[in-house]
């Protein structure tokens, strides 16, 4: 942590605050002096120092981070690449993890259908939602718990393991006994008491980037999982909230390659909520194994017309069979397989 | 709702799509026919109707909402202005609503300190965190329960009704009992799970608009608290997130007026969070009210330097004492009372 | 164009309010009558009605435009794909366009030494900035004339077509003789007299997206180039301005799909100020190949340590070297060559 | 100017990056070794060296600025606040410096017409456009040079000096002679050659600030003015882009007091474009004032429906005239006067 100090602070203000920095621990404190600033730069573990309580000096112009406030995630401190374990697949290893099904349970019928056809193409997960965060209260709010019973049918019968995401801490238990992955949408990825409730179970998460989150906000979130105890955390880049107004969101795909760079944590892509609209899911799902994506997670829908929500972004069974194709071949120039 | 349809889009396809928007019912379909481009205009109540179900049509260019989502919160339907009230106290009224206080509660000598000194100045209500949203695991996570306990004490002592912010549905039986008005953080204004439990209770709540936030989603979350029964909201400008990065937020101060022209609820504004840094408390604050906001809700600390949380942002009671005097003079060219 | 009209607006504003649309000419009004809202929807060409003229009236709501604002561009009015052609060369055709180079032109030696090191490694176009658009008047600023004649020296020796920025009206002769694709930059992508002046010439044109434009922006000043005439249009992605500060901009490589099925121009990609980090051009590069995009327009350096700009969004002739061979795999899978 | 490296960094290459330091010239480099990080701290005049070339080696990790790179508009090297003299007139001094008038300039009558009517309500500038930037090449781009004209005759017959935005350099000779304060536009605002040229001449500029711009980049463009000699400088606050698009942009309040802290010039701001509702001026006019703003620069047509451009922005005379009444009360708050 760098502390620049305004011009001509006085030193009496300045031993003042190497006090207060003191009182924290734990860190040395250097002293450089430019020509119109001094910093004081502090080694050592700064992150039990709050910078609020340096910043409200009046003779501090400005306090610059420089270590990640990540420990757990953090590449530097873990260089091997995490590999995620889900039965005898795995997320993070050679194989891409594809993550396939409906936006939101509606039938046996569609649940099944959709499971065996997205099975058919090589998905290696299905993918259903039974809570439903919707912008509307007058939306259709998923089946809850039945859906689940449903989600758990489809797994069962065509032996794919099951992601669905969680909406509240009272379902915890229900979600380790009977999913594999369990889902953080991107509106809940800073819902802290979730966060931390989920730390304590041994279970793999996919934690959803939100959509105005910094790279290092999405690590921190991931940083809350890990603190507790999980470490089998799978993270998705789902599009983050720009200017423009095009798509839903601006799916963030540089997001990979520093993902990879500062944690050793798998990273998979949402093309369907990254942009919204189905006929683009095609070219950025190439594009996210391209860029060094470990999976994909996408909306099927056998019916997209009667689809109960997000029917403009889900892509039939026979798009996602023909998409299966071209992603084993960018897999394959990856050296990845499908 | 408008559906814009691509260029010389069958007539079979139209017929087509104009049962799927007749299975939802209740509106009436009219069609443009322009130059290049056919639409189709629906009348009544389209709040029912998926928009995704129309937009997965490879015909349909595109779709255009006319009628705004929200109902029970729009001005529209309830022209008149909602006056929220706590005991003899009212948001929304002549008299503007100042809340302060800490950040969070640390100790019975600083939230008495600080209650008693913001009361001296004029504030109408006390605001302090027990339980402390914080991006970082090992940051201070605040008092818990026992913070609620401080913060009711000096609420007995000071006879300043209480703002607190919750964090999980399993404390609102807790703070329907101990709080005057509960705040719905920033992080959790699309924890619909949170909203639904809230919209039961009759209590005020205070809501803060997300930083990636559209005022139309803002307003949507304000529509769940409403939809569920519980009228008395007051929505709360907090800063949204831009790519300026001086400020840790960008205070959106138009969006008073708009509010204000959109629904009937009251906004106050929280120039502390929306900025981040003490220094520009003040004219923010001057501002906000010179803009037509009902209030404002503010840090206020009785020692910055040592605050566990948001030092920086916190201004003192004597500042605070300065700032009250000087919003007296604009609130009274607003015709307004402090 | 749809107007909105805010409820209960009396019949005779709605009357004014058609007279003063009549007076534009060339559209037909048709009125439909909703439970709360009065739409009137504009048949016709609508590019001449000036939308500030109606949204002035108190009683009209909103506007909503239904047709693209443009219309040389537009894919609509212009299904075949544009190929720009450049002596033997293609944009937009089946060989992809690469373009690399050094971001200014530094010397003779530079210049031609990284020339040929990409015509090496098989681009098919050299790209070198002679005057450079700085944030800071204290930096290099580019050699200018000087500069453009090395450039084109290396262009003789190697024969590489040039690419290279434009930064005044006042050099529009030189460059239509010296250089075969002339570059407008990102930040002059609404400088409308240079665009005016750009659009009687008859030299293709690249057009780098402004870094706040909305796609839609991005096409109208395409739109300006083709409404004087000039037709050799080349788009290029080149990342936009995000809440993220991990790198210089967020590259938005939805926009490929997007700009295919909008217009007919071709659109290229430009991975080094994307992003603004050396290492993310690789994993960007195959994304944008991946996703569509017609060529890559690419820095090289020989000596990026001692480049006069952007050294730190450089890559070595040999990182290029390894870099062509992944996308030439990644091309045939799109089946397109390099 | 600090570096951060990477853990590890091997002693040979820390002098090799010394080494290249060094060459630069005029800085001291200090080392700080923490616990799992060594950092380079330059002391000095950094501006002249290019973090691109420090940033280019793989082993250093990240590169903060502590120094602002604005030296000439720093508030730190020159605490005075600086007077803007045009005439008899102020910006920045006591007296709050109000500029009004239509959006274009279209008629004798008109431009007349609105010229009278804001002197009579107090405004003390006039402002008009001549040349026009639009995002349609269809839509109505000014009357040019014979507008200037319809703007000096304005001022002549009511004494107001006028301010009008200059698009090209080419009309430099023609603004310096005939307009009082040469405006630069948002779209202009990092035109280089622009800024270069007019940084020569000796006539107040107001520089708007670009949608996109971080506060820094705004006082990077005002030192290009100023680094020419340039010292008559007037900023302009006008809205900037987020993710809301109730508004055409988000009006910056907060922009106030930073730029206030951060530079000696003054600001003013512009409500009519930083909202693109007329109903909004109003507000945020006020809590402009209330802010701390030096002046305001409102669009004010006599006949909005029939306006040319911007109707949907600009207010009437009337309204202006009792907008004034009310800023005059806040001002006076404030201790200025209007």
């Amino acid at each position: 942590m760098m502390i620049i100090l305004r011009p001509n602070t006085p030193q009496d203000k300045i031993e003042l605050l190497k006090k207060v920095i003191n009182n924290f621990g734990g860190v040395e404190i250097q002293m450089i002096q430019g020509a119109d600033t001094t910093i004081l730069g502090l080694a050592g573990d700064t992150t039990t120092i709050d910078a609020g309580a340096i910043e409200v000096f009046d003779f501090v112009d400005r306090i610059m981070k420089v270590a990640e406030p990540y420990k757990k995630v953090n590449r530097k401190f873990h260089p091997e690449s995490t590999i995620v374990k889900v039965g005898d697949r795995e997320i993070g290893g050679k194989k891409l993890a594809i993550m396939a099904g409906p936006c939101s349970i509606e039938s046996e019928e569609q649940i099944l259908g959709v499971a065996r056809d997205v099975k058919r193409s090589g998905a290696g997960f299905l993918r259903g939602g039974a809570f439903k965060p919707r912008s509307s209260p007058y939306a259709f709010q998923g089946l809850g718990l039945d859906g689940l019973e449903l989600l758990k049918m489809a797994s069962r019968k065509t032996g794919l393991p099951i992601v669905s995401e969680i909406m509240s801490s009272e379902h915890i238990d229900k979600f380790v006994e009977d999913v594999d992955i369990i889902q953080v949408g991107a509106r809940n990825m800073q819902n802290f008491i979730l966060l931390k409730e989920l730390s304590h179970i041994r279970k793999p998460i996919l934690l959803k980037r939100g959509i105005s989150a910094t790279i290092e906000e999405f690590l921190m979130a991931a940083e809350y999982l890990m603190a507790g105890g999980n470490d089998q955390i799978i993270l998705c880049e789902r599009g983050i909230r720009t200017f423009e107004t095009y798509t839903r969101n601006t799916l963030d795909l540089s997001a990979i390659p520093i993902i990879k760079r500062q944690t050793h944590l798998p990273i998979v892509v949402d093309p369907s909520h990254g942009t919204g609209l189905w006929w683009m899911v095609e070219s950025m799902s190439k594009a996210a194994i391209a860029a060094g994506a470990d999976g994909l997670i996408i909306e099927v829908h056998n019916d997209p017309q009667n689809a109960k929500c997000d029917g403009q972004q889900s892509i039939t069974p026979d798009v996602f069979a023909a998409l299966m194709k071209k992603l084993a071949l960018i897999a394959q120039v990856e050296d990845r397989e499908i």
